[in-house]
C-alpha cells in the first residue's frame, strides 16, 4: 500500500491527496466539491471534536442548533457581511420534485417555488442575530454563550479534500455580550483555546495574531486568528476568532436592557475551526510512508500483530497479547491486536504505517521465548525490543513523549522557516527559494498589502501579538512602520 | 412560570407547544418549518446522541459523513425508493447570489444554474450506495457497519416542535452485508438497540413489530419499528430499521465476488432515530408542571437552592452546599448551586420544576440548626426533610428509582390502554372514546387497512413481534387472519 503513496519531494500536492484517501480519511463524492469522510478520517474529526467541545463547555458554553437555511434577505441586512460572503452559495429556490410526465424520473415541480429563496448557511451570524433578538431584553440576558456543530457550505470551484470543500463540517460559536470589553475578551479567550488545542493536541506550533483589514472576516471589527506552516514552507490558517462589535447587532436590531435603564446594542463575537483542521494535521506531520498521528488524536495509539507460521503458535502469542491489551486499556490506551488471516505481517504493518499507528507492537515465536516484543514508533520509524513486562508503562510514557516529539519537530521546522527582512529583495529572494514565513514592516495600507501580493502571492497571515509595539520602515515602501507582519502564501 | 402552561386536560396539543416553549427546548424560526434547538433541548439531545453512539459503537458501527447534497438523477434509480420520498424536498438550483443592480440587496444570479438540480438529503440511501459501490470488491470488505449523525430536510406542510419539521437531526445507520440472513440480523439488532435505548434511557415503553406494507420505508422489504404511546392515547413511532433486501445494490449496481467465486448483490440495512424522540420523551412524562426527565437524560440532576434572608446566612449556606455538591460530583452526579440573588426562591422552584430537574434540594437557617436538607423529587412532587450526612448515598439510589418510577408508570399507563377487541364495533367505540392501541385481527390486505383508516383514522402501528403465530378473524372483514395488529391514531 505504502509504497503507492507519491513521495513529498516529487509532487507534495499530489502527495497529499493520494495519503488522504489511501490511508481512509476521505475521498471526493459524486457531488462536485463534497467530500465524504470515511471511518478513520471520521473517528479523527470525533476526536477533536470531543476536546474541542470539552474545553468550550469548561469555559462557559452551551451547544444549541440553529437551522440550516437563511432567508436570503437576511445576507442584505448587514452590508460588509454580503460583500464577503454572499456570493458563492447553494440556493434553494423549489420544494417539490415530480414524476416526470415522459416517464424519465423526477423533475422539479416548477409550480412548488419558494416566494424567497433560501441559502444554505455559508456561517449563521445573520440568523443567529435574528433569534438572539428575541432572546435578549435586558443586560440579564446577558451573555449568551452558545457554540453549534454544524455543516456549511460555501460554493468553492476550486476544492481540495478537507483543505477546500463546498460543504464542510465545523464549529461556530456565536457569543452576545453586554459590553465591548467582554466581547473583545471573549474573542480573545477563543482564539487561545484555539491555540491550545492546536498545540497540545494537533502538535501544531501555531502564530496568534490579528488579520489586515483586507484579510478580517466580513462584518468583523477585528479577525484573530492562528496561522501554522505545513512541511512545504505554506501557511494554513487553522483558526479564526471575530470581534463583531455592535454590526450585527445594529443589523438584526438586538438592543438590551443596561442596569442603568438604558437600551444599549449588544456587543458579538464569533469563533470557528473546521474539517480543515483534518488537513491542517496530515500536512503538517506525515511523511513519505504515510500518516503521522499524535497520540493524542489517534482513534487507536497501539495496534499489536502476531508473527506466526503455525496456528500453536498464534494461540500462545493470542494469549500473551490479550493480557498486554488488558494492561494497556486499564491505563486508558486504546489497542487493536490485528489477528487476520487474511493478509500477511508485511502488509500489515505497511497498512498501520500509512494510516499512523503511533505505536506498533510485533510478537513472534522467538519473542515467546525471550518474553520481548518489538515496538516500532511511527513518528521516527524506529524499532527496539523490548521486555514485555512493564511494557504498559513503558507505551504510557512513550506515548506522552512522541506527542512531544512530534510537536518539537514541527515547532524547530516552523521556527527555521521564519525569516526576518527588512528590505524588499531579500522578501522575493526568501519567498521564492526559501518559503515559510517573511516577518516584515508593513505600511498598513490595503495598497501596498495588494501589490505585495500581485508580485509575489504571498498575503499577510496575520500580525503576529508577539510582534507589537516595534518600530521600523515598511518593506515595500520604505514608510515608517509599527505593524510587523507575518507573509507568506497560503492555502 | 409553571402556571403559564396550558394544562393537558385543557388542551393537550397547546400543553405541549408551551411546554417545549417555556422550558427553554425548541422554538421555530424565521425560517418556515425549520426549529432553533434551544441549550437545555439541545443538552437532552446531547445525552440522547451519547448513549446512542455508544451502543452502536459497541455492536461494531463506525461513524462517518457523506454528502448534504444528493443529485436529482439519484432518486430515479430505485423506483419504489423515488415513490415513497422525492416529493417534498428542498431542491437547490444556483450556486450564486449577485447584488441587486437596482441596489436593493442581492438577488439569485440566473447565469449560476446546475446543470443538474442538488437536492438536499431527506435520507441518505441512494448517495451512500453509490459510495458503497467503490468501497466493495469481494466479502473481505463486508459487512460495512456506518453510521451518520446529520441534518436531513423534509418539506413538511404541517409542523410541530421537534415531532414533525422540515429540517431534522437524526442517525442513519447503513450496512451492507454478504447474505440475506447477516443483514436480517443487524435489522433485527439494531431495533432492539432501539427498544433498548427507550426503555432503559427514555423510560419509554415501546412495542417491537414489523411495519404493515402501506407504512414500510420507500425501498424496504421489511421495516422494523417500535411504537410508543403518548398521554393522550396516541402513537409515537420511535425509531425504524429496514430490511433493504438487494434493492439498492441493484440500483445503484453493487455486487461483491463471494468466497466461491461467484459476484452476488449486497445485502442492506438501514435505520434511524431522529430529534423526534425529543417529541416522544417529553409527552410520555411531563405534567401541567412542566416537564418531567428521566435521570439519565436529564442534563443536571439535582440543583440546589440557598433559603435565606441575610448574606451572612447566604454564606453559611454555601459553605455547607459545596459539601453536598462535592459528595455528589464524586458519584458522577450533575448538580447545580443556584445561588443567584436576582431571582427568589419560589421562582426557582417552579423555573426547575417546569424543566424537569429530577430533584431539588433546598436548604434553608432552620436545615443549618438541624443538619437537614428539604429533597422533593420533581416527577412524584413529593417533598421530605432529610439529614445532609449520607444525603448523596441516598440520591444516587433515588435517582435509580426515579428512572425505575417513570417507566413504570408509562408502562402501566401504555398497558391499560391496548384494547383487545374481536369485533369492528368495538374497534371504533374504543378509538373513539378511549384511545390507545387497539389489538385486533387483520385480513393482511391493504384494502383493508385503508377503509380503517378512512372510517376511524387509525393506521396499523405495527404487527408486534410477541402477537406472531396467532390466528384468527380480520376485525373489519371476517376473513381468516394470522395477524393481530396494533392500530392507534398516531403522531
Amino acid at each position: 500500500m505504502a509504497k503507492e503513496l507519491t513521495s513529498r519531494s516529487e509532487n507534495y500536492s499530489q502527495w497529499y491527496n493520494d495519503l488522504v484517501v489511501k490511508a481512509g480519511l476521505a475521498e471526493n463524492s459524486a457531488v462536485r466539491g463534497c467530500m465524504v469522510i470515511k471511518p478513520y478520517g471520521y473517528a479523527i474529526w470525533e476526536k477533536m471534536q470531543a476536546a474541542l467541545d470539552k474545553m468550550f463547555k469548561e469555559t462557559g458554553h452551551e451547544n444549541a442548533y440553529f437551522p440550516l437555511f437563511i432567508p436570503k434577505s437576511f445576507f442584505s441586512k448587514e452590508a460588509s457581511h454580503v460583500d464577503g460572503f454572499a456570493k458563492e452559495c447553494a440556493v434553494v429556490t423549489h420544494y417539490r420534485l415530480k414524476n416526470d410526465p415522459n416517464g424519465k424520473g423526477v423533475i422539479v415541480d416548477e409550480t412548488a417555488k419558494l416566494e424567497e429563496e433560501l441559502i444554505v448557511r455559508p456561517t449563521s451570524e445573520t440568523i443567529i442575530w435574528n433569534t438572539y433578538k428575541n432572546w435578549i431584553q435586558s443586560y440579564r440576558d446577558l451573555p449568551i454563550l452558545i457554540n453549534q456543530w454544524a455543516n456549511v457550505v460555501r460554493w468553492e470551484m476550486r476544492t481540495r479534500l478537507f483543505l477546500r470543500t463546498a460543504e464542510f463540517l465545523w464549529q461556530e460559536g456565536h457569543t452576545a455580550h453586554a459590553t465591548y470589553e467582554e466581547a473583545m475578551a471573549e474573542a480573545r479567550q477563543m482564539l487561545d483555546v484555539y491555540a491550545n488545542f492546536a498545540e497540545n493536541w494537533l502538535a501544531l506550533p501555531v502564530i496568534k495574531g490579528y488579520k489586515s483589514e483586507n484579510e478580517r472576516f466580513a462584518g468583523a471589527l477585528d479577525t484573530f486568528a492562528i496561522e501554522a506552516l505545513m512541511q512545504d514552507g505554506k501557511a494554513l490558517q487553522a483558526g479564526t476568532s471575530h470581534f463583531l462589535g455592535q454590526n450585527f447587532a445594529k443589523a438584526f436590531d438586538v438592543k438590551y436592557l443596561s442596569k442603568e435603564g438604558k437600551l444599549e446594542y449588544v456587543w458579538a463575537t464569533s469563533w470557528g475551526v473546521s474539517t480543515r483542521l483534518m488537513g491542517a494535521l496530515i500536512m503538517a506531520h506525515s511523511d513519505d510512508n504515510g500518516l503521522v498521528l499524535p497520540p493524542k488524536l489517534a482513534p487507536t495509539q497501539v495496534v499489536i500483530i502476531p508473527i506466526y507460521k503455525k496456528i500453536a503458535e498464534l494461540e500462545i502469542i493470542s494469549e500473551k497479547v490479550a493480557g498486554i491489551v488488558k494492561r494497556l486499556r486499564d491505563r486508558g490506551i486504546t489497542v487493536k491486536y490485528d489477528d487476520r488471516d487474511t493478509q500477511k505481517p508485511g502488509w500489515k504493518f505497511a497498512q498501520y504505517e500509512l494510516q499512523g499507528y503511533p505505536i506498533r507492537l510485533a510478537i513472534g515465536p522467538r519473542d515467546l521465548e525471550n518474553g520481548t516484543v518489538e515496538l516500532a514508533r511511527r513518528d521516527t520509524l524506529t524499532k527496539e525490543t523490548m521486555q514485555q513486562e512493564g511494557i504498559e508503562i513503558y507505551i504510557e510514557n512513550l506515548l506522552v513523549e512522541i506527542q512531544k516529539s512530534i510537536y518539537a519537530k514541527a515547532l524547530k521546522f516552523r521556527d527555521e522557516n521564519i525569516t526576518f527582512v527588512d528590505n524588499y529583495e531579500d522578501f522575493k529572494n526568501i519567498l521564492e527559494n526559501k518559503g515559510g514565513f517573511v516577518a516584515a514592516f508593513w505600511d498598513g495600507t490595503k495598497e501596498t498589502e495588494e501589490r505585495i501580493k500581485e508580485e509575489t502571492k504571498a498575503t499577510i497571515r496575520c500580525i503576529p501579538f508577539e510582534y507589537e509595539n516595534s518600530a521600523g520602515n515598511c518593506v515595500y515602501t520604505g514608510k515608517p512602520s509599527t505593524q510587523k507582519a507575518l507573509f507568506a502564501k497560503a492555502y
